[in-house]
C-alpha cells in the first residue's frame, strides 16, 4: 500500500541530514579518488554511465539514500505511475507519457481504450505522414516537396521537441538521414515569428501546430501570424498545416489542417518530447525510423528506473543526491552543463522539466511543506562556460551542484589536430580537469588564486550522442524529477503557478484594470 | 578619498539590514500600488526608464540605500575608474572599457597614448574596413562580395557579441541596414564549427577572430578548423580573416590577416561588447553608423552612471536594491526577463558579465568576506519562460527576484490582430501581468491555485529596441555590475577562478596525470 509522507516525516531523512558529511576534496585526492570514479559508477541505457564519484556521498550516506528511497516508496510509487493510476492527484489524471515509449507497466485502458495501443497508432500515423511527405506523394500546390518544418507551440510544445531537434541535427547531417530542416516559433513577441519567416521559404515549408487544449493564445497566434504569410505569399494554408492536439479540441477535427496527431491529458506538456508533440517534428526532419531508435533509449532508460536498487537506477541515485544536497546541505541551484554543442537547448528543456515540475511549496494534498523543493536549474554547453559563470561556481561564496554531460566522439564527424590534440580531446579533457578542479580545488598563498574545491559534481558519459542515448538521457532526467517530486510529496505534474498571470493578462487586453495593474498598462501603453 | 571596505564594516548596511521590511503585496494594492508605479520610476539613456515599484523598497530603504552608496563612495570609486585609477587590484590594470564609447573622466594617458584617442582610431580602422568590405574594394578572390561575417571568439568575445547582433538583426532587416549576417563559432566542440562551416557559403564568409591574448585555445583550435576548411575549398585563408586582438599578440602583425583591430588589457572580455570584439563584427553585420549609435547610447548611460543621487542614477539604484535582495534578504538567485525575442541570448551575456564579475569570497585584498556576493543568474525571453519555469517563481519555495525589461513597439514591423489584440500588445499585456501576479499574487481557498505574492521585479521599459536603448541597456547593466563588486569590495575585473581548469585541462592532454583525474581521463578515452 502506498503512503504518501512529507520528507520531513520520513525516519531515514532524519538519519540522513545526521550522517556524517563527506569532505569531498579529500575523498577524491590520491588513490582513493580513482578508487571511487570506477566504483561510483552506474550503466544507463543507451550505453551511458552514471559516475558520481564527484558527489559527496560515501558508502554511509548511500545507504541512508536507499533506506530513504525504500521508506518514501520511490519506485513503488513509480510503479503505480506505469500502472496508470492517478498520480496527478491536483487535476485527477494519470501520467502516461512512458506509454509513448514503451509498456514498463500493466495495460492502461482508459473509456475502453488502450492508451499504448492509442500512442502507438499516433506514432504511426505521424510516420504514414513524414513518409509521404518525404516521397513527395504529399507536397506543396506546386507538387514540389516540402524542404522545411516549422513547430509552432510553447513551453512543452517547443523546449523539448527543439532541444532534441538540436540534438541530432548534425548528427543527422553526417548520418544522412536529415530529411528536412527545423525551424521553431514560440514567442507572441510578433518579431519571433517573423524572424522565422524571413529565414524560410515558406512555399516549401510545412508547420506543425502544436497545442494539447487548442487555446494557447501564443500558439493560435502565431497560426493566425503565419496563416497571413502564407495567403500573403499566394498559398493555401490548409496545405501547408498539420496538427498536434487532444482529440476533443477545436483543431482536431478541422479542414484547416493536412492532418491531426493526438495526444491527451494524460501527458504533460514538458513530458511531451516522446509523444506526437515531439514525434510529429522529429520523424519529420529525421524519418520516423531515427524517432524510433530515440523511443527506444528512452524506454530502456524506463525500464532501469523501475529497479528498486539505488545502486542499478542511475534516475533514482541522482534525484536522492539531489535532495540530498538541497535539503539536508541547503544548496538552492544545479547548473546543468553538457560537453556537446547539440545539447545547446538541453538545459533550457531541463529547467521547464525540473521548475515547472517541482516548483512547488505545497504537498500534493494541498498542504504547505515545511522544507525546500524544486531548485533553480541553469546552464549551457561546456566549454564556453567555462570563459562565463564558472568563475562563480568555482570561487562564489554559493555553493552550486553540477551536472556535466560529456561523450567520448562528436557528431559531425569533423576535427583538427592542434597541439598535439583533436578538438574532440580538448573538450573531453576540460570536462575531466573541471570535475577534479571543483572537487579537489587548490591552496595558493595567494588567496585569490586558491579554490577552496569541495564542489560536487556527477557526470553522464556515453561514446556518442545518437538517437538512442538522447531518449535516454531525456528519460533520466524526467524520472529523476518525478523521483525528486515524490520524494517532496509534490504533485510534478500540475502547474497552477502559470494561471495567475493568464487571468490577469486577459485583464489587461480588455482594459478591465485598475490601480498598478492600469499603471503598468498604461507604461506599456496597452 | 576613496577607501575600500568591506560591506558589513558600514555603517549604512547595518542601518539597512536593520530597517522594517516592506510588504510588497500590501504595497502594491490599490491606489497606493498606481502611485508607486508613477513615483517609483527613474529615467535612463536609449529613451528607457527604471521602473522599480514592485520591488520591496519605501522611501526609508531607499534613505539608507543612499546612504550605504554614499559612505561606500561608490561613485567616488565609479569617478575613480573613469580617471583611469588602477582599480583591477589584483592585476594592476585599469578599466577602460567606457573610453570605448566616450570620455566621462579626465584623459588617460598610458605610455604616452592617449586612450580614448587609441580606441577611437580603432573604431575608424574597423569602420573603415566595413566600408570597403560593403562596398566590395575588400573582396573575395573571385572579386565577389563577401555576404557572411563569422566571429571566432569565447566568452567575452563570443556573448556579448553575439547578444548585441541577435538584438539588432530584425531591426536591421527592417530598417535595410543589415550588411551581412553573422554567426558565431565559440566552443571547442568541433561540432560547433562544423555545424556554422556547412550552414554558410564559405567562399562569401569573412572571419574575425577574436583573442585579445592570441593564445586562448579554442580559438586558436577553432581557427585551424576554419583555415582547414577555406583550403580545402581552394581558398587562402589569409583572404577570408581579421584579427581582433592585443597589439603585442602574435596575431597582431600578421601576413595571416587582411587586417588587425586593437584593444588592450584595460577592457575585461565581458566589457568588450563596445570595443573592436563588439566593433568589427557589428560595423561589418550593420554599418559603422549603426554601430556608432550603439555607443552613443552606452555613452549617455555612463554618464547617468555618474550621478550620485541613486534616484537619478538606474545602474545604482538597480545594484543598491540587488544587494539589498542579495545580502538582507538572502535571496540566492536572479531572473532576467526580457520580453523581447531580439534579446534572446541578452540573459546568457549578463550571466558572464554578472556572475564572472562578482562570483568572489575574497575582498579586494584577498581577505576572505564574510557575506555572499554575486548571486546566480538566469533568464530566457518571456512570454517562453512563463510557459517553463515560471512555475517556481510564482509557487517554489524560495523567492527569485526578477528583472524584465520590455518594449511597446516590435522591430520587425510585422504584427497580427487576434481576439482584439495586436501580438506586441498581448506581450505587453504579459509582461504587466506578470509583475502584479508576482508582486500582489492572489488568495485562494485551494492552497494549490493560490499565490504568495511578495516577489519583486523592477522593469527596464522602452518604446523599441533601438542600437541607442540596446547601448544603454548594456551600459546601465555593465555599471550595475561594477556599483555592486564596489559594495561587496571585490574585484569585479579578473577571474582567477578560470585559471586551475585550463592548467589540469592541460595535464590530461599531456597525459601527466594520476589518481581521480587520470581516472576521468580514461573514463573520456583521452
Amino acid at each position: 500500500m502506498i503512503s504518501w509522507k512529507n520528507l520531513d516525516t520520513l525516519a531515514a531523512y532524519g538519519k540522513l541530514a545526521a550522517e556524517a558529511r563527506v569532505n569531498l576534496a579529500d575523498a577524491m585526492s590520491g588513490e582513493g579518488g580513482a578508487a571511487r570514479v570506477a566504483k561510483y559508477s552506474v550503466p544507463m541505457a543507451g550505453g551511458l554511465s552514471y559516475n558520481f564519484a564527484a558527489k559527496a556521498v560515501d558508502d554511509a550516506i548511500l545507504a541512508d539514500l536507499q533506506a530513504l528511497a525504500d521508506e518514501a516508496q520511490l519506485t513503488e510509487k513509480y510503479g503505480a505511475l506505469l500502472d496508470g493510476e492517478i498520480i496527478n492527484t491536483g487535476e485527477k489524471r494519470r501520467v502516461l507519457h512512458q506509454l509513448t515509449r514503451g509498456q514498463q507497466g500493466g495495460s492502461v485502458v482508459v473509456d475502453g481504450v488502450d492508451k499504448r495501443a492509442f500512442y502507438v497508432a499516433q506514432q504511426k500515423k505521424a510516420a504514414d505522414f513524414a513518409a509521404k511527405v518525404h516521397s513527395g506523394e504529399i507536397a506543396n500546390a506546386a507538387g514540389e516537396k516540402f524542404t522545411t518544418v516549422v513547430q509552432i507551440g510553447i513551453g512543452g510544445s517547443d523546449l523539448g521537441p527543439r532541444a532534441m531537434y538540436l540534438a541530432l541535427e548534425q548528427w543527422a547531417k553526417q548520418q544522412g538521414t536529415l530529411k528536412m530542416e527545423a525551424r521553431f516559433i514560440s514567442n507572441v513577441d510578433p518579431d519571433d515569428a517573423a524572424s522565422v519567416l524571413k529565414s524560410i521559404d515558406v512555399a516549401h515549408a510545412l508547420f506543425v501546430l502544436v497545442s494539447k487544449s487548442g487555446t494557447t493564445l501564443e500558439t493560435l497566434t502565431n497560426e493566425a501570424f503565419v496563416k497571413d504569410a502564407l495567403k500573403g505569399a499566394g498559398l493555401d494554408p490548409s496545405k501547408h498545416m498539420v496538427a498536434v492536439t487532444s482529440e476533443t479540441s477545436p483543431l482536431a477535427k478541422s479542414s484547416d489542417y493536412l492532418a491531426a496527431f493526438f495526444m491527451d491529458d494524460f501527458i504533460g506538456g514538458r513530458y511531451s518530447s516522446t509523444s506526437c508533440v515531439g514525434g510529429a517534428v522529429l520523424s519529420l526532419a529525421f524519418g520516423a525510423d531515427v524517432f524510433a531508435r530515440f523511443l527506444d533509449g528512452a524506454a530502456k532508460a524506463d525500464a532501469t528506473a523501475k529497479n528498486a536498487d539505488i545502486l542499478k537506477n542511475p534516475a533514482l541515485l541522482d534525484a536522492l543526491i539531489g535532495v540530498y544536497e538541497r535539503n539536508v546541505l541547503g544548496w538552492p541551484a544545479t547548473a546543468v552543463l553538457p560537453y556537446s554543442q547539440a545539447l545547446s537547448r538541453f538545459p533550457a528543456h531541463l529547467q521547464q522539466l525540473d521548475m515547472e515540475s517541482n516548483g512547488k511549496s505545497v504537498n500534493r494534498f494541498g498542504e504547505p511543506v515545511n522544507y525546500v523543493t524544486g531548485p533553480v536549474i541553469f546552464g549551457e554547453p561546456g566549454t564556453n562556460g567555462q570563459h562565463s559563470f564558472y568563475q562563480l561556481l568555482h570561487q562564489g561564496t554559493d555553493i552550486i551542484p553540477l551536472q556535466f554531460v560529456g561523450f567520448r566522439e562528436n557528431q559531425a564527424g569533423m576535427d583538427v589536430d592542434i597541439q598535439g590534440s583533436t578538438s574532440q580531446q580538448k573538450l573531453c579533457a576540460n570536462v575531466a580537469a573541471q570535475i577534479m578542479a571543483f572537487a579537489c580545488g587548490k591552496a595558493d598563498e595567494n588567496p585569490n588564486k586558491a579554490f577552496a574545491g569541495g564542489r560536487p559534481s556527477s557526470i553522464i558519459v556515453g561514446d556518442q550522442l545518437t538517437p538512442e542515448a538522447l531518449g535516454a538521457l531525456l528519460s533520466h532526467f524526467e524520472n529523476k524529477v518525478m523521483f525528486q517530486g515524490f520524494c517532496w510529496n509534490v504533485n510534478s505534474f500540475d502547474q497552477e503557478g502559470v494561471q495567475l498571470g493568464k487571468v490577469l493578462a486577459k485583464r489587461v487586453l480588455a482594459h478591465d484594470t485598475d490601480g498598478a495593474l492600469k499603471a503598468y498598462s498604461d507604461l506599456l501603453n496597452i
